[in-house]
């Protein structure tokens, strides 16, 4: 089957480095979901307002934009094609280092590279294209586990009645599910109040890969216009510095 | 992007009419997922029954046999090319009258007509090809709400951390979604008990067309080579018969 892109994500996510690796409803990050021309259609929307949370079906290829903005050049754009697949995977939350079957993963080494997240819906608008040529329809939603401008594919309603299983056992990622580093508190004045409480919360779910554990390494990271520089000691997060970038 | 396709599934619902408009938790309708042969690799499944949960990413389009197995004739067969879609659908259960947008619903006739379930992974195993030349890997599940024949792109863990939500607000969906049918008992010594069982699981759901309400009106439903004409007074099933049919 031939997947047409109905819409492309839009948030701070411009480095792969930082998204979370799964979707959270806690999640204050938020996203922008923003349909291509042929599915900008107020009618398609209708009731979408009724549902608290949706999934989003979409691709882990090498992200595009969507027409009328600028192509983004930062970032670790990874192009995945999809003939690149391997029966077993490493998931980085058990060390990097163990083998488990890519069916028993979520992993975005699969036969075919697509993507299934629930997020948070927030409102449904439409919004002026900045050349004054018309509008697009958006989802604002929060939660989504995607870099920046990540290909959509479908978005359906979140049904608690068949779609939630509370007390499903979670495998191998049971384990690996829950902790939080603490951050170090310090000032950075320059930096927006909104993109700082973003930043805090990726820095306390652990973006490192997990088989690195050295507390004299510098990591970076990019998100919404900032590079945070940043080491971890014991469980401890501590930022060296956040400068200012340029995304486009 | 193009999907290639890595499974199929097989169960007895050879006819359209019957499937469950959602997967169900408490469903005993079975499944297997079948592997096509560049996927039914051992390792593949690795860890895959530590989860008591699994997603599947599907196809809404025309089944097709797996090789090996004869051509199914029977049953309401229904291709949908993917430009057939609208921005609004008639949910049936809203009566079939009212119109409601495509993303607002989980309807097949979507810009990409890709299906998503969870269901109960009961067991993974290897199973031998008919013909005696090598097997094949399969999973049984229970609870999709899937066509015999139903071609599969993607299979992933469920994570209750990330995917349960279940206070989630249903929208339209939220009203219409619990209620069953009573089922008027009746001996039918021919059929198998687990096929019989199964039968009585899909009429309690009620598999009518929501905009019929004519208690004179008998239905046919084909399922696991059984034809079941019933009728429907005020809310309770009366089968009038069950025959036995040819499904290959």
């Amino acid at each position: 089957m031939e997947l047409k892109v109905i819409a492309y994500a839009r948030n701070g996510h411009t480095d792969k480095f930082g998204i979370p690796r799964q979707s959270r409803a806690d999640s204050p990050i938020l996203t922008r979901i923003v349909f291509e021309e042929d599915y900008s259609i107020r009618e398609a929307f209708r009731g979408i307002e009724g549902y608290s949370h949706l999934w989003l079906i979409w691709g882990f290829e090498e992200p595009s934009s969507r027409e009328g903005e600028k192509q983004k050049t930062s970032g670790i754009h990874h192009k995945l094609p999809t003939e690149d697949w391997s029966p077993t995977v490493r998931p980085p939350r058990l060390g990097g280092n163990k083998r488990m079957g890519v069916f028993a993963t979520r992993s975005p080494f699969r036969p075919n590279s697509i993507g299934l997240s629930s997020v948070k819906l927030i409102k449904a608008y439409p919004r002026p294209l900045p050349d004054g040529k018309g509008e697009r329809w958006e989802l604002l939603v929060s939660g989504a586990d995607l870099l920046d401008g990540t290909p959509i594919y479908d978005i359906k309603p979140y049904l608690s009645y068949s779609d939630s299983h509370p007390d499903a056992i979670n495998g191998f990622a049971a384990e690996t599910a829950n902790y939080e580093l603490q951050i170090e508190e310090k000032e950075f004045a320059e930096v927006p109040e909104n993109v700082m409480e973003d930043i805090r919360y990726i820095l306390r779910q652990d973006p490192r890969p997990a088989y690195h554990d050295d507390c004299e390494r510098e990591y970076k990271m990019d998100y919404s216009g900032w590079r945070v520089v940043f080491r971890v000691e014991e469980m401890k997060i501590i930022i060296v510095r956040i400068e200012h970038i340029e995304t486009n």
